[in-house]
């Protein structure tokens, strides 16, 4: 006997079909003697509609406002698994945010979770009853829906299997995995069998779409033993795990990309304390994270050009910022570029071989593609190319680590 | 300075549109210094849509699970209502049946509203803020949300105008009133500017469709002043207030018919202690409503004939059910009738004024109509006749009694 949580995202839920077809797997794992726990999002398309009420109602609103509308999608959800699995002869029940509850923070529209009262979903598991849980949802301290932002689903999922201290959070999409890298630009991309929390962590930081970072954070912090796996194919997917549960470690598991990257360079900068307080500065109070900095010190040794990396969204207004406190920071000239990519290639096993970033050095400089900027940490090397290479330095990177499917 | 609550049906907030016309109205009473809460429906269509997802997902389902579904409804709308308040700088706030919390009993479906803790509502009026309340829904005992049954919007309405002792509840509406009669079957029908609760109950119940029954039933306990008005038309609507608030009392204000009725007599039943339990025991227990009830005795007094009315949805039932009794009752042979209407005369007026009937059988004579059974109150006198004389009848009615429009 297990203890697991089910998480099935919109279009595994999209319509009753797909409902029941989602209940057949939740009746499957009760019938097997697991306690079972179901976080459903809304139905596919349905909170982008309620979106689309509130923001057509105001372009101001009330985010406390938002949260109840918004949450209302996977209410639904929840009471249609319920009625269909107890059609099918499984005992369930549906749970709001507010009902368990699911403690969050006042933060609406991007909620917290804090803590979940999970007392209640484990006396019934002795009445082999599931609990089947609004997704995306919680209450805050005022009493009030707070959500917990988009794709907060499988936030619910992994919060809620550490809560109950669960064997597995499997969490149901339109993919059957994560694999080594996206397949719409390597046909010979492989499903990754198991992931380290770290990787996975990394992986999803560093654009693979397939589960949110907080999420794999919170599953990562807690210890929780992950799987995506697919809604529509019966298949083991992938296993989300901690580290010392992967007996054969890549060196490299997989290469990530982004093509929302921007990269500004100030050229000429005072090399002076407190310089890149006022470039930075500016721009955390304007919300615009900075992610990839490079600082290249000048022959002379006075002068210096930083070279940094934002949202491709945010560019516009970090380079008028920048613009606008230019006495301040003091530089010779403002480039910006909003034409690149960045790749990633990522794998626990590079802490203890050498030769990784050579690796993807060398095979970048066969290609003839420029590397723009470089910045590496203990499990990741990311490289901004020119967004035109993206594809072919994929491909090739794919093909350098190993990565091909035979 | 009054106390209103204002509610708005689901074709007067069935876009956002309507939600904002809505809202006009509410920031008009605002304005006028009055404290305001609204309860609002679910947008037109949506409730029919969410009871089609549950019908298709299981044809038996768990009205717990059916109530946490349909809810999701008027929750949308509330929280639409209080964005669109704010952006026209009138405060306000939504409340969901269990943020109240609105009370009920463990009745799912059709739950009764027990208690309403209007504590916090009326704390914010003193800061001008209007309460937008999520209409057809309250909370359990055991903190599952119930919804009142259809048009349970109304009920909402009133009772939170009751717990609030709000000096009027206005339902706006897509007519502007109550009508004498059908407007459409009787082109000069007037529009009630006042009526009592008890005609306006005996309207509802007898077929007029503008207000549910149990809403001017709580509404007639409480003295809650009703107004039924229409929520595109900027002007007065009817008034549903108490008898001593009328002062030019019609004797009949009011012509309501039905033709949900079906009759069936019993013919030659033992006129014996026990037969009338025989006949409608098995019926009460079939949740088969009766509703008029005349028994003839025959001249040799012993034997009588039983004649009684069913919903026309019902009599298949009933009529299977009378027949399967048929040793225990004991009748010679049983008739049964689906063509036929009921049409009522109501008005208070009656108790004091001597030949309403008698207008109501001459009236119906002179058109050559046949009354088929007579059922009689204080204050409404109940006619069965056949279908097909239906508009024949009332229209001839609404001009005896100086109904008709000049």
């Amino acid at each position: 006997m297990a203890r697991i949580v089910m998480k099935f995202g919109g279009t595994s839920v999209a319509d009753i079909g797909r409902i029941e077809n989602a209940a057949n797997r939740v009746k499957r794992e009760v019938e097997a003697g697991n306690e079972v726990a179901v976080i459903v999002s809304a139905m596919a398309g349905v909170t982008n509609q309620l979106v689309g009420y509130v923001e057509e109602t105001s372009k101001l609103y009330d985010a406390r406002e938002y949260d109840a509308i918004v949450a209302s999608g996977e209410q639904v959800t929840a009471g249609l698994m319920a009625i269909r699995l107890q059609s099918m002869g499984v005992d369930a029940r549906s749970w709001l945010g507010w009902q368990i509850p699911v403690k969050t923070n006042e933060m609406h529209g991007k909620a917290r979770i804090e803590d979940i009262d999970t007392a209640e979903i484990v006396r019934r598991f002795e009445n082999k009853e599931v609990a089947v849980v609004a997704g995306f949802q919680g209450v805050s301290p005022r009493g009030r829906i707070a959500t917990l932002g988009r794709g907060g689903s499988d936030t619910s999922a992994v919060a809620l299997a550490a809560a109950l201290n669960a064997d597995r959070c499997d969490i149901y999409t339109d993919v059957d995995g994560v694999y080594t890298t996206d397949p719409r630009i390597v046909p010979k991309a492989r499903k990754i069998d198991r992931i380290s929390h770290e990787e996975m962590l990394e992986m999803a930081s560093l654009g693979a779409k397939v589960l949110q970072t907080r999420c794999v954070e919170i599953a990562m912090n807690h210890g929780v033993r992950l799987q995506v796996l697919s809604s529509f194919e019966d298949k083991p997917g992938t296993l989300v795990v901690d580290e010392e549960e992967i007996v054969e470690q890549q060196v490299v598991s997989g290469i990530a990309y982004s093509r929302d990257e921007a990269k500004i360079t100030l050229v000429k900068v005072a090399d002076i304390p407190g310089v890149a307080a006022n470039i930075f500065g500016p721009l955390s109070e304007a919300s615009i994270n900075v992610d990839m900095i490079v600082q290249s010190v000048a022959a002379d040794g006075a002068r210096t050009d930083m070279t940094f990396t934002v949202a491709r969204s945010d560019l516009d207004r970090a380079v008028e910022l920048l613009s606008a406190n230019h006495p301040g920071i003091g530089y010779e000239s403002l480039l910006s570029d909003g034409d690149i990519v960045k790749i990633s290639v990522i794998g626990v096993g590079m802490r203890s071989h050498a030769g990784v970033a050579q690796t993807m050095f060398r095979t970048l400089a066969e290609k003839g593609i420029n590397i723009q900027v470089i910045s590496t940490s203990e499990i990741k090397i990311s490289t901004l190319v020119g967004e035109e290479y993206a594809e072919l330095a994929i491909r090739a990177l794919h093909t350098a680590y190993g990565l091909d499917a035979a």
